[in-house]
């Protein structure tokens, strides 16, 4: 069933309120999970709203933190999110960023002990808006293998990058270095269908197509000892930035029971004053879209474009959430807060 | 054949300084060009030095450049590489940051129009022996096709990345977004063997396991759609920083007629300063060592392990050299400079 993009923004910024959210904080909670489903990414949307919404009934998220913040030097900012929202904390990081950026012409932020950022997309954009290139990395639990392993021992270890061009949206990447997420491992085993070959092994380090086996196991990291490689050195700059732990010891971003202590950075730098720049980098993405295809009608896609497509579809016409869903979150708010 | 480290170096800086480079910027680009040997990666190796003694008196490199830098703003190094040497106008930019990183906790270096810098594994770890996180990117000429596409409009762009850890060499990681570099297809096509499945196409965009008809088509990005958007990341980011031009128009880094116009970027951070931290990362990597195979008694591997066992070996027992790569250069160094 479909719902509107403002319909599921009162609704999910209400929910939040109810639970005692200050109503900024709710609308900017509600916006990411509302622009994760516009984006076509509902592993990242409503879906984890209940959760959210426990966790700050159980007091594992206080919901009006901001984050304590200090800068470690000129261009080095350190962060505490005291267990607030993730876009909340995220955000406050970014905004402080934007401040030294005229100055300092790049600059850090290194946050530990906030709440899911939930798509990094979403902060990326946020600093392509200043002008702005952007990245943005964040540490999870343990659910991908190293590449010749057998065991969950990385996160999936997402990177995002927004690099702005000339009279257009940013160019905007947003990708887990696992080669599937666990949100869509945990999708496939409720329709029962076979995941591909390579994608994951079970509890005992077997490779597996069984997806209910493979919840229980770990995920294959993208693009074989390559993706392995890029996803630990994120993983590794996250902790030793962030002063964060490593995978096998991160917990609350999927659980209800333990405060999140992941990591996440935010690199915000000003990009080259040429007024040319930015528009090389416009026609260049051009002749991406307009070379030979490898399968004819169907055109080279530049990274965030489909993204951006369904964004606009959304807004247009609502996006799909599942019936169940849509309930529970009604059933949520008729019950208001139960503390 | 074997050649000892100390018997290469001492060609390699020979063979500079016949050219007209100065004795510690010969020294410096031999040990780059040596390190690469070392480490197991000819195709950075010695084999590149020929071309790169052609395009010195050809005029193509200024040898005694060491690039014009200004810092842009506190924390952001602006840079004109003036036809410099790689490795030189790379340590240049890498000692100016460190002069500045105490006071800013990070900072970026952006370079245009040096030339080939080798391995940026070097860099990073010059960025790591100061104690800090280093990110290294660069540049090339467009040899990989879009994911989806058949042309080749993206360069390799490699990035490196090196983070110190404890009581241990730094975790060094360093690779190119392309499944394939073209200096081993050009090896395959030397010995006739066929390229793997899906690694390239040929000039006119089909699938093609001959190597030969492989050099003139390109290669694929490594791990897919999320590996090119990497890449793509990667590139738009080099060229936004550095105000290089894109794939399509770089030249120099491969041929002896052409300035060399790509870019270069070097970001250092200050790690966090917790001592916990540097401990807590190379426990990690332990971790990651002992963990179950996939293949029994094929270890999990850590990235950068192999290079430095590799870098080790060839300390005590020399490393392969092709007996006409070593004729070349000895012809090379008899003749001295024809300039």
């Amino acid at each position: 069933m479909r719902i509107s993009s403002p319909e599921a923004l009162d609704l999910a910024a209400l929910l939040l309120r109810q639970r005692g959210v200050p109503p900024a904080h709710a609308d900017l909670q509600a916006a990411v999970l509302v622009g994760a489903e516009r984006k076509g990414h509902p592993s990242h949307g409503l879906q984890r709203l209940p959760r959210l919404l426990l966790r700050i009934e159980r007091g594992l998220i206080d919901p009006a933190a901001e984050g304590a913040f200090v800068w470690r030097a000129a261009a080095f900012l350190s962060g505490d999110g005291e267990n607030g929202l993730g876009p909340v904390v995220g955000e406050k990081a970014i905004g402080l960023l934007a401040e030294r950026i005229g100055e300092t012409g790049i600059a850090v932020a290194a946050v530990r002990n906030a709440n899911h950022l939930g798509m990094l997309a979403h902060y990326v954009e946020t600093i392509a808006a200043h002008g702005c290139i952007g990245l943005a990395l964040s540490s999870s639990e343990a659910l991908v293998h190293p590449h010749g392993g057998t065991r969950a021992l990385l996160g999936t270890n997402p990177v995002a990058v927004a690099v702005p061009v000339a009279d257009a949206p940013p160019f905007v990447v947003d990708l887990a270095t696992s080669v599937v997420s666990m949100g869509k491992v945990h999708h496939y085993a409720a329709t029962g269908a076979p995941l591909e070959p390579g994608w994951a092994k079970d509890a005992d380090g077997r490779p597996t197509t069984d997806a209910t086996q493979a919840k229980a196991g770990a995920i294959a990291p993208f693009g074989g000892a390559k993706g392995y490689a890029l996803g630990l050195a994120f993983e590794l700059l996250v902790a030793a930035l962030a002063d964060s732990v490593l995978a096998p010891d991160v917990a609350g971003t999927l659980d209800a029971e333990r405060p999140c202590n992941k990591g996440d950075v935010f690199i915000m730098i000003d990009a080259a004053r040429s007024p040319g720049v930015a528009q090389r980098l416009a026609a260049y993405l051009d002749v991406l879209r307009a070379s030979p295809p490898e399968t004819a009608g169907v055109p080279v896609s530049v990274p965030g474009d489909g993204a951006r497509r369904r964004a606009e579809r959304a807004d247009q016409d609502g996006f799909e959430i599942a019936p169940a869903l849509l309930a529970t979150l009604h059933d949520l708010s008729r019950a208001g807060c139960p503390a």
